[in-house]
């Protein structure tokens, strides 16, 4: 953290700054220029509060340089971090992952006739939704524990690894105990109980970005999963909102593909894409596909459903299951092209620099 | 709802919308024009999918006809409705009231000297909080049940009612039981397990619109409240996203106050307005609170806190309690000559027309 | 600006970063601290590019201490302007101003039929659009120059001053030969050579603010008014766009009435707020008139029609004649309610810091 | 068009809908079911005002069916269109296009120096700019007609075509005069006057979106350009409003690839993405290149600079250009492995519906 002065700062403005940074029991870098005094911080800059410093008078601006997510940071993690779902490697060097399946968990049927569909398509995980997080409360809310059973019944009968959102603190530990991985929704992001929560049950989790946060904010709290001593965290970026205006969205969410490349740099843990939630159309599942794989990501995650006129939730943005296979080897296509060639993956992290906007 | 067709549509595709339509046990309204057919539903149209029905074969388009809120609607409710905390009256015809107190509660001593200092002023409700939502891991995070329990004991002490903000849902009970009112924060809008668990307790609720929420999405959340059996209900519009770009914003959210007649107008609750949350900056509550009480808000949430240097969060946006009465005497100044002029509070809901965008 | 070196930076960085400043014309202020180097610039920083430094090695980042609109600022120009249009005197400690009109100009009858209704409720300056900013090339673009010479043929015969906006560079001479003031609309706020060309005609400018605008950046290109040589500059805050996402906003656009106290602190010119378009709502009017009067707006600008199902444009967003009236009066007394209380508006300029974010 | 009316609407208002319908030389569809009327337009809907309409007794809601962008929609020319800037093919089954070159034309040394290792390196298409937009009116405008010239003799001396922004109405047949293709920028998406100026010279126009249009907004004012007799029309997706907030945003825009898949499906034009303004980050222009290729676009924009600390604008947004030949080659293999595979680019617009959102 650096603090600038105003040119009118006096000695004393420097010296409350001084003592407060040493009250914190960290050190104060103090350079006086012949019009403006910065003082450094050295040590933790999280130990002070950036606001605290901001209030003081003479303060004119303060700039962080340690990055707010720095337990999850490449600087501190330099090498890729590879999460393993039961047998199926997510990360690094490995090929592109595909997570598909329903979006609500309606039966024990509905899920085994998808899922064998979707195993049969390539993919790797399956997922579906007990709790569903939904704005009315008039819509279908999932079948609760009912359908985590079914889905344990059809990952185990099926031999597939499953995931599921957890929604509820009180749901963290059934979720925990049926389900492979623990996925937090974009509604949870900021759902700083929950995570740790969910973190503490040991299992992978797919953690999503909220629509409206920033990057830098998305990595604050990715961070206090990696802090509850849980190091299988996977990225999961899934459209942010759209520009507002008179004029209606075509996309429901806005798939933000520059957050591929950016996450890679920053952190070492993987990171999928959901071109389903984020773009909220069927006919842009495939584009996206081949999008978010050419950007970097480690895995996709799509929503499937081979009756989208029965489905209980999310039947505009499911791909029907003929075309599963084909984005899974468009996926490992581009994938195997990109690494071969003179622009690959490794390229758009090695020569980066610090943090910076 | 009222269901357009496409004009390519089949009388096979009209027969599948009505079949689903009667399947969920409501009744099809069929307008068959020259060139295209509209089916509108007569029922409860929350009791079948939005997504669903655009997703089938012929459908152009989908428009709700019912707010999406229907329970805390004007149509359903249409005075006024007066919350209670403690003997403190909110809402309707009664005067603006005032919500102040620090951002957190940090021992008895500052809880104490801030309140008596609020409470000279003239506020009616004293706010501080025990559990800070935060977003990093390495900020203070409250001061948990040792804060509500100082909080608790400063408003007996000085016989003021208390607010404080819950945050997760194993908390819920201890916040209802040591404060006369439970706040669920911006970042809480979408956790509807929290609402619920939260209006259950049967205490007044302060529910803050989230800062990326549009005004019918929020009182979707907002309707969970009144759904659970609680009707104690106080909105709060705490401010929005700001505008993105290269270059800074001057507030750190963008107070919406467009947001206050329209909540007066949509509902019968009363809205409170925060400029403190809602800019971030010190300078502007003044100007801020009497903007939102000429917009019509019931009452206002500000922070205070004598010594900021010493603030353990949001030092930046607190009001120094000296300013306080003055902002206290403004809103009643202009609650009072607003109501006997021209153009009442009242006016801007008598006039309105139903739910439009 | 001052400069921030990274603790990794060589001294061979420094000197680079130093040399630039200086074949700039400008002076560094080097502090060097034990960990740390941050590099002050003494003189105009408008000198020198912020990208280029930025884009040197060793440079961590680079903060502006000068605000990026000086011609205009308060710390340049201390006391409020007071601009003239005709006999109309706007801004300072002036009663709000009121302009009226229609949205478009269709016809010298009904130009005449709406400015007496307008002038009759007390407005002070007759608005008219001649020249129509479209999104759609199939919509009514606007009489042009017809449309001047009838609004100047109105404005003289009921002896009241005019204002029309300027969308064409190849227009500006006329708007400015039949009209008293140039509007220069939110689509038009980055057009800089059209800002340029009005700003040269020497008649006072309604500038407003792009939609998806920072305040900043906002006034960076009203400097450009005051550096032609044309002080008679009216801000305008006319509304941002409202949040995005898969609910429709209750608002055309959000008025932002936290602009108002924030261009009152940073510029000492006269600030108008545009409710109208602000929210595109009919029913929002009055409470935005009074809101945005509360906040310290400087006048109002408003649509007016008295037959709105007969408007050729922007129907739902214009007053009813016989509401003039009562917004004006309100304004009024409001106003003066405010400029005699503990909190007046001056309280919410004099005690501000310099510029900050 | 169909008009909703309002459960409560009378025989009189819709006969009024009815009439106004048939004054604009339109018929009217009356679709009357037991509870609801619906009023269907047939006919160019664009000759009626939406606005007029929704003001109204007794309309609940208007919905457009016709794109507001007919001339440009796929329905309206089904086709590819392949625009030729003089030898470069750009558009339908084309491999993709590079235009690349200076953010800013220095002089004719810098052009040459700059423009040969752009042509080395395989680019198609120089690019340079003489009028810069900028927010400061401190920084670098760009030469004007001298660097047109530069641009010019570069662009004869080495058989390269040549594109440059246009700016100001008055520059435009300056532009058309030395350049092969004329660019209107993000900040004139707006500009009705420019973009028929510009069309009316008859060379290509690469139109970029501005940076918080929603798509049919754009191409609502892309539909002038081919209105305007011009169909040489090249789309360019450069970037969007990042999201606000208090965390700063890892990018200066948010390129968004969303929009490369949806434009190709809307309309039959030539598709380029700008990764340099896009994101504004050096290190992200490869993998952002990777992505818009993957999701169909026709080519891209690139800033290039071998010299970035002597860069008079966007220094840090600039290739080396050793990368560009990396990239052109990346882009031609991915464009064939796509092209060949079991997704194909024309599989994302053939099984596409009608417009919808």
């Amino acid at each position: 953290m650096s603090i600038v002065m105003k040119p009118t700062a006096t000695k004393e403005d420097v010296q409350v700054v001084i003592k407060l940074i040493k009250s914190a029991g960290l050190k104060a870098d103090v350079s006086s220029g012949q019009f403006q005094t910065v003082i450094g911080i050295i040590g933790d800059e999280n130990k002070i509060s950036f606001d605290q410093i901001k209030a003081l008078s003479g303060v004119y601006d303060v700039n962080r340089i340690q990055v707010p997510y720095r337990l999850i940071s490449r600087s501190y993690i330099p090498h890729d971090v590879v999460v393993k779902v039961r047998d199926v490697s997510i990360g690094g060097e490995n090929e592109p992952v595909m997570i598909a399946g329903p979006c609500s968990i309606e039966s024990y049927e509905q899920m085994f006739r998808i899922a064998k569909k979707v195993k049969e398509a390539g993919a790797h995980i399956l997922r579906g939704g007990a709790y569903k997080p939904r704005t009315s409360l008039h819509s279908f809310q999932g079948l609760g524990l009912d359908g985590l059973k079914h889905l344990h019944n059809v990952g185990k009968d099926l031999d597939i690894p499953t995931v599921s959102e957890v929604r509820s603190e009180f749901d963290v530990e059934m979720v925990a105990k049926y389900c492979d991985m623990l996925q937090i929704g974009a509604r949870n992001m900021y759902n700083q109980d929950l995570i740790e929560q969910a973190a503490k049950q040991g299992k992978p989790i797919l953690f999503k970005r909220g629509f409206s946060a920033q990057i830098d904010e998305y990595l604050s709290f990715a961070e206090r999963i990696v802090a509850s001593g849980n190091r299988k965290l996977l990225l999961c970026e899934r459209g942010i909102m759209p520009l507002g205006g008179s004029f209606k969205s075509q996309t429901r969410f806005t798939l933000d593909l520059n957050a591929i490349p950016v996450l890679r740099r920053e952190t070492p843990f993987p990171v999928i894409a959901d071109p389903s939630h984020g773009t909220g159309r069927k006919d842009l599942i495939i584009p996206m596909s081949r999008s978010s794989i050419a950007a970097g990501a480690h895995g996709l995650m799509v929503e499937v459903h081979d009756r989208p006129q029965e489905a209980l939730s999310d039947a505009n943005q499911a791909l029907p299951p003929e075309d599963l296979g084909k984005v899974i080897r468009m996926s490992k296509l581009l994938f195997q092209t990109i690494k071969q060639s003179e622009t690959p993956f490794t390229g758009d992290i090695s020569n980066g620099s610090t943090h910076q906007s």
